[in-house]
């Protein structure tokens, strides 16, 4: 089964639009982490994990928590916001499919020829997601991502986040990061990447709501400190969870 | 001693302006880095490790690597093209500098503010360097890099990689990435950075010429494939930093 319709199950099973950011750092962090995904299971419908997890442990120290979301029905992201020249991104691609990644987040900035084709097609083949960021959480985003830009293949002039989501649409991606504090994004690049998932980082901590991410047209919001960091995990997942029902 | 004091003072006792990237795949990939590093050592000035090597061993792994670096009197460069918010770009830089790395290189995109603040000013703090990547040298990167883009700050249209390049200098960059495969934009951005070490990776593999690069005004050319695939790797490294040393 691919990654849209393993979270596409999760998600119609738990009743939850939520992925859980494992951002959890300490020495017992990885022991944590496995501790927050099975507590948190039945109300979320993803898993990502970022460089919190991977630099120390590395992704073979992954293996093991990876296994237990997928026992638990729920995919994982490698939100690795890959970067790189081709035969780099290749490697890396590689390394977190063989490792159990269901899917990886990827810059669109080194574009297609040498840069990500390789990566979509090595996806594709093995039905792994490929996420495309095209407009992140922080407020700096606004400094490149809002800028506007010559998109050179329509011959037209618009702000960067908006030519990353008709390229995402291009090259065949599984879903665009669109950041819950920028909702009038959300609505925009909605109306461009058709049913394309939008996944929405930048909650609670970072000031987005869940509520306004959904309506503006995000299909999943990620959270992670507002869950993992809350004196009580649960009741907060469950929480969130709920917020998001009545958009199931 | 800082990141930028350690590699002039490794440039000028070899004679070399060569960083070798340690790009090696495979199951014995560490024991082979480590050979690749002891045999070429007099012939280059400077170490780069990417994902090839932090994604299986993750950066606790890598400790010894970075050590016998360090022994040889050569700093090291996390290639990790660092493209998060600013809470997890911080613990991002904090590990790599925790593990030994003495340098990290960042993609500007995310910009300052909540974004790639914090770890200008942690890398600040303890001597290490953080490098800028504003032109990458695959042949994609023209869709975005090269794009003409509104740069708010100084309400001027100008390229992509040119904007990046100034922002480098504002935010206190110790340096930046240029691909060695656009010479001509190497003398653009040498115009703008002043006297700001210039990284050029792309040279042989990806067609990009050594001396053409330094020529141009690059600082310091980066050596992956073209040394660590060949069959006399010795000889190769040797061969390339004496191109290196009518610059030196």
């Amino acid at each position: 089964m691919g990654f849209l319709d393993m979270i596409k199950r999760a998600a119609e099973q738990n009743r939850s639009r939520i992925v859980l950011a494992l951002d959890v750092k300490g020495p017992d962090a990885l022991e944590r982490a496995e501790r927050l995904l099975c507590e948190t299971a039945e109300y979320i419908c993803c898993v990502k994990i970022n460089k919190h997890l991977i630099l120390p442990w590395g992704v073979e120290g992954l293996r093991g928590l990876i296994k237990r979301a997928h026992s638990l029905g729920l995919p994982v992201i490698a939100d690795c916001k890959m970067c790189d020249i081709g035969s780099t991104n290749f490697v890396e691609a590689f390394t977190y499919f063989d490792a159990g990644f269901d899917a990886i987040t990827v810059v669109p900035l080194p574009g297609w020829a040498e840069g990500l084709e390789g990566v979509f097609h090595l996806a594709r083949g093995r039905g792994m997601g490929v996420i495309t960021v095209i407009l992140m959480s922080n407020r700096g985003a606004s400094e490149f991502f809002e800028a506007v830009i010559y998109d050179e293949e329509l011959g037209v002039f618009d702000k960067l986040y908006k030519v990353f989501a008709r390229r995402s649409l291009k090259w065949g991606a599984d879903g665009v990061v669109v950041g819950a504090t920028r909702p009038e994004a959300i609505r925009q690049v909605r109306e461009i990447v058709e049913d394309l998932p939008i996944f929405s980082p930048g909650v609670v901590v970072q000031g987005g709501g869940v509520v306004e991410a959904l309506r503006a047209g995000a299909s999943y919001v990620i959270v992670g400190r507002a869950i993992c960091e809350s004196d009580n995990p649960i009741d907060k997942a469950r929480e969130m969870c709920e917020l998001t029902r009545r958009f199931s």
